[in-house]
């Protein structure tokens, strides 16, 4: 369609290498929605026939039904593929579409499109992964845990802290979705190749039909500008880096030896030779993923490091990558809402270690310099002495309990004086405060869920959760 | 200092493996800081008693003055160094500092306090940089410039249409930066090492002293997440990968055989055995550190994926990466200031390139399809035969006027009608609009200025300019 | 098939999530030829009923045919669907084949067949674009080409010259191949899960049906090891790194303000609103996939980075990566074989550079400094001075034959005394020695050539062309 | 020196981002053995004054002994600060130096030269390494370790079996060194800027001093190609990539919970408020490296990616990373060597988990299946719904036992059949065919030995070590 005046054929091997259609089946949708309003704005400015624009946005709607037929034909992409459709059903009058654009302003709008769809669906499973561990926090305000460094017990918490811990790493992410939906849904259309058209687009009205009437305003930045894609993946590594920790932790802590958490069996998986083994399938999935977004994020980077600025076919490669970075970030939030849904406490394992470990023993230390006045660092030296030559937590306990007359217990460990700690009364705290936040965070969100309305976007479950959920604010969807 | 107790000695190969005295002389100051911020609460408190906590107070002012001192001792890391030095001086007595504190809180709250400040200054050499191309756009309304796809030269614009896409990327990343500080300037101090400490610290307090009263909530999340690293970073590679397309487009249109561009000679270097070598190293190195900066972020994040929660070890070891990363994004904004700054127009180059390439073409197509009615389509295909039989641009445009009475020049050209375009006036409108922005977003930055207050920071040049630059709100620095 | 019986059903949902079966396709073929390996060697140990043997025997064959019918089966992977199709087709008799095997001894002994055969048609291409290297460069001995540094022209060099550089860098991957492919074809079967099987296979008879009777010896590293993956992927992220180079250099060099190659039209794409645009699209496409490579690389390594030893499923994410690498490594030597088989050079633009730049000055500085005896240093700069003085290079040329009496040709220049300078009887002699040492290649790599042979692997091009090509060592192809 | 003839002076600032001499440190003695050869070189040919060269030659082999004051100079990198140097001391004649040479032949040089050092030193702690693993295997031939999958229990083995899967990895990679080496150790000299340099320069004989008479023979590929530090820092990602699952291993398997292993003290920390730490420092390190060696690798990788062939400046930027990496990996090397000869073995906790988990079921299916004759598959399944139902593994093996009167231990267990498996005979036929190529290997290597009589290579321990070890080949270092 685009070539053979210029340059003539080519051939099939070659066609192969620098097609991006296989890839363009993700945002084939949104590329017709972009040229649905692209040719409504043609329409609106008299720029083409009436007639032939409805006959085009007639052809470009039946497509959105439907658009796994473009994939049927060789072309370079599904810009000339859907050309080349118009062209078979409606002849010459086809190219009437192309006026006053260029694939490199369509294309960045279709994946801006797409790119603030899936940042929008990740917010909503984020709001639900927030009020699942908030909700569950409640249930065990009490119930001990220890906590880890070094992957050694360290000190002695509680279920509750564990799970909010979870929920602040997610807030910090969650509050930085608004900022990156702005820098998305911003319309590129009517920027041309480069340094616009000379048809004479009104780009904010043409903007207000799919992005809210936001521009990115230079025409060059439109079309060279691939930082949406960049920022959103560059966010969504650094998320799943943060879960995969969380990841590793499940699977530890479910392991048999500490055995704290016990996982939901549909989320556990055998083996098909050693018929006792119970592997942490999921969470091992969710751990893996974060490896992949790290090597998606290096592609699009290295991909776009040192190219000049404007179009360059390269910029196509990229696009892959970060679509399935996103679908994955967005699998693996519910993944793991469904696991911290569903796990289940051990009591029997953590009274355990309890006793094995001699986790007061930070706090005791703190207890013993408050009390008697001595400098912090001379008891930690001392206590240490006592655990290098001790068999057993209860014997140093003693010896600090015969020397001191200083004891301590979980319950009170646990009520450490500090904002954040596991302190029960703190932590229900946050968690009505956060409970608060979360409708702010939707109300923050609200003007981007038209997004959600569009045909090109599957019955997500996220979705029919969220209106659950969100009350009143659910209707506005 | 703290291992003997327990573990006895060890051997100068492994600490040297371990220990990371080097690293830490970039947060030194930092580290400081956040003790005596510690020890002032555990004064307030009466923790301690008041004249240790003044004895220590002032040895750590003093530290403060000659941080260096600290690095000559054998420590596993800042921290130790600092107990080991207190010791040498007061005896005992230092041992009150250690009370309701851990290095996981510490190091912590030094890396936040750093990263944010890190980021403060990036975000001064940002509104410089954007004060200087806004300026220079004005010079260059009407200047005529080739934009490039593909490498080779698409579109006629304007020297400002493309130093204001530069502007508009920026902008883009600027107005992130106020988020990231939110994330990062928040305290972890009185988080112990996990779970909180006995010590009844008033975080909100303590948090006052540096953090300007915000806290990370959850103790263990404040002592195990680098979210505020990882997301710092990935902000300034995508930021560097973006800009890394500039260094090279600089460097390709400052080639001999191009040539629109003249940089200054202070940014060139030579040959060694080719005396009429002039070679762009300021730019290059520019481009390279986008490299630089990838690596470094996939250190960090595989680093942490997988980790258990909870500080580990290998936390330690992103710390340099991440504090190389922001220099030489600090370094490499303020380099290309300098060039875009001075860089000179070489109009004769340009209008050479005006005539030998054919760039009214996709303007000429456009106008010929909307005056003529026909589809676009069947223009532009029409084009592209004259351009496979034509020896030269002039007899395409000479073929279109004697088809179809329709001619271009460049100046209407640039005129085209849409918003963003190198239309001079859209451009002019682009400047004023964002002159004015621009105040905004120093009033979003200046809650941090206090940050630039300390003896920790250096006296960078950029403090010094915004200074004078951005008027009486200099006046609360 | 393999977890209800201890673990009862799960979702689909979570299936989805973890199941491989969309990035087995690309290895079924191979998992069937294990499995036929396996079962062939329990019937030779009677381990397993005979007949039983046969019909497992003749429903995998069936399967290699048409694996296709596997991924109709919801199934957690193509292991579990071969069973579960086995079990439609033979019900219990079925069970007999999980004897002895295990899902991380074969899934390991599969990836290792698909990264070998990968690795030998490498080689082949690889092979294939020396030749062309090699022979093309014959025919431009002589003809003069501007070599650049830092982007700018440097030095006088040939057509040829530049060829050969091409030609060392793949000759230096390619001298490894051969012991990558010794690291990868060894057999891990009979390794079971991680510690072996009590089913007595002879695992060296069993690795002589596919693996040339090679072992990955022990049983633990067999099922764990990913390391020919990382080692593979590692050694092709350097290839295509450094031939993303070369891709620039040709984007560079064809471009129109320098010109000096054309590129075959067939290699080009157009602009769907530009009608002069003449882009470099494959090439483009291969400097990406440097990029991609790369990530794909970060992905595994990041992936394995920190896991236990021992099967995890997270290594299960990693085969995508590895196998998309392999085939896009693949298909960019390819199309850099045809963009340089038919790569055309531009005289002319070559000439109009000679007489713009002044590239006979390093040479001359080194012949004016052995003709006058004087330190090269002070010929150096004092050439500069004239360089920074003169407005051309003809008038620094004349000013040096006026001072020193010497003058220096394109021609002189090229026939630089050194070994490996475009010296065109250095050149020959290197193209003559080359293509001998291809020879010795071909041989080193003819023991594998057996792996070509399987049904498994398609007739790709490079087969056909090889045979052809290396004589009579295709017969034992 | 350089610039300021062509291009006047230039800031402080802008040499600092430009400059290299920080990085330069790391090479500067081999930029100097470089030198020398050069000047040898020079005198030998006569091509500047004997006397000269003589007074040259002392000054560089002065400067050999003490670097530092190299770095005194403010220089764009140690090669200027060498010129200025020598000027400093001897005036114009130090510009005889300058003949016949470039940076960009000399700084290819002095890397390929320094990468090789290290790769050769690495290839010394590898042996030690194995040499630990399999004397240390002989002394656990028996000793039941259990293997993990999915960080669960899977199988029973050894300790020797787990040593050697350490031992099959190192052999793996040190096998492909020797190849390494040969990539690396080229000489590059004479090649100059790009195209070769017109002193009539023998370059072979130039090789022999330091390369062993081995070229980089194009000389565009000698001065552009990075190919050696890629596929160094390819190699070393990878190996220890897979040693950071080791050093994973070992941090989990020493857990309290589990306690397989006890780390020597020397390895471990404690923390600065919890006295009961015990925290595995060295191996939380080990297994950060990996992370830091993937970082440092796509640094190199993304700086080179699509750069122009010939120097160009971005290539010194990934020097460091480089040094860095290879530096590191050596360091990690030797710290695992030194985890793995001093650690011990619990056999108390090794029984615990031998009772406590059923981890002779794998087993028993096979038995049971060859015994009954019944297809694999059922008795799997029939023995996890035992699993499924049961309360401990005595009750699994009970009903085992009293279905199929069969039963099983752990010392049969071990045995098993296959190749590879712990089976004791089967392990020791393994370390003593691999004590024998230990010897092979070191033959292969002994040809580069020269490369660490340098006075530019520290006493590093190793070599020490591996001439002890080495007997007779020792000799010849």
């Amino acid at each position: 369609m685009y070539r053979e005046p210029l340059l003539g054929p080519t051939r099939a091997e070659i066609l192969e290498y620098t097609s991006s259609m296989e890839e363009d089946k993700l945002i084939a949708c949104e590329v017709l929605e972009v040229l649905e309003a692209h040719v409504e704005e043609l329409k609106a400015l008299n720029a083409i026939p009436g007639s032939s624009a409805d006959r085009i946005l007639d052809e470009l709607r039946a497509l959105k039904e439907n658009p796994g037929e473009l994939f049927h034909y060789k072309a370079e992409d599904v810009h000339e593929a859907v050309e080349i459709h118009l062209y078979n059903k409606l002849g010459a009058e086809a190219g009437y579409l192309a006026l006053g654009r260029s694939r490199n302003d369509h294309v960045a709008a279709a994946l801006r499109l797409k790119v603030a769809r899936m940042l929008l669906l990740e917010s909503l499973e984020m709001l639900r992964l927030r009020r699942i561990l908030l909700s569950r926090a409640l249930q065990y305000l009490e119930e001990p845990l220890p906590l880890y460094t070094h992957m050694r017990p360290a000190q002695v918490s509680t279920v509750a802290h564990y799970l909010l811990y979870i929920d602040e790493l997610l807030a910090t992410y969650l509050n930085l979705i608004p900022a990156l939906i702005e820098v998305t849904l911003r319309s590129p259309q009517g920027s041309g190749p480069a340094a616009g058209v000379m048809t004479p687009l009104d780009r904010r009205r043409l903007a207000s039909r799919l992005f809210g009437g936001r521009l990115v305003y230079n025409t060059f930045y439109a079309t060279t500008s691939r930082d949406f894609m960049l920022l959103a993946l560059a966010f969504n590594v650094s998320l799943l880096t943060s879960l995969s920790r969380i990841a590793e932790d499940l699977v530890v802590l479910s392991s048999p030896q500490i055995g704290y958490f016990k996982l939901p069996e549909e989320h556990l998986a055998t083996s098909s030779i050693m018929p006792h083994k119970r592997n942490p399938a999921t969470l091992e999935i969710a751990r893996a993923k974060a490896g992949e977004l790290l090597g998606y994020f290096v592609s699009i980077a290295s991909i776009l490091k040192g190219l000049t600025s404007g179009y360059n076919l390269d910029m196509q490669e990229a696009n892959k990558h970060v679509l399935a970075a996103l679908k994955d970030a967005l699998d693996t939030l519910r993944i793991l809402g469904d696991v911290l849904e569903k796990l289940e406490v051990n009591e029997e394992a953590v009274r355990r270690d309890l006793e094995l470990y001699p986790l007061l023993l930070p706090d005791l230390a703190e207890v013993i310099a408050l009390k008697t006045g001595k400098p912090f660092r001379e008891v930690h030296r001392e206590i240490a002495s006592y655990v290098r030559s001790s068999r057993s937590p209860a014997e140093v306990y003693e010896a600090l309990k015969s020397t001191y007359g200083i004891e301590l217990d979980y319950v009170k460990a646990i009520g450490r004086p500090v904002l954040g700690s596991p302190n029960p009364a703190s932590a229900r705290e946050y968690v009505e405060g956060e409970l608060e936040s979360l409708k702010d965070l939707e109300s923050r969100l609200s003007p981007y869920f038209h997004l959600l309305e569009s045909s090109c976007i599957k019955q997500h479950p996220v979705i029919r959760e969220a209106s659950f959920s969100s009350g009143t604010s659910s209707e506005n969807m």
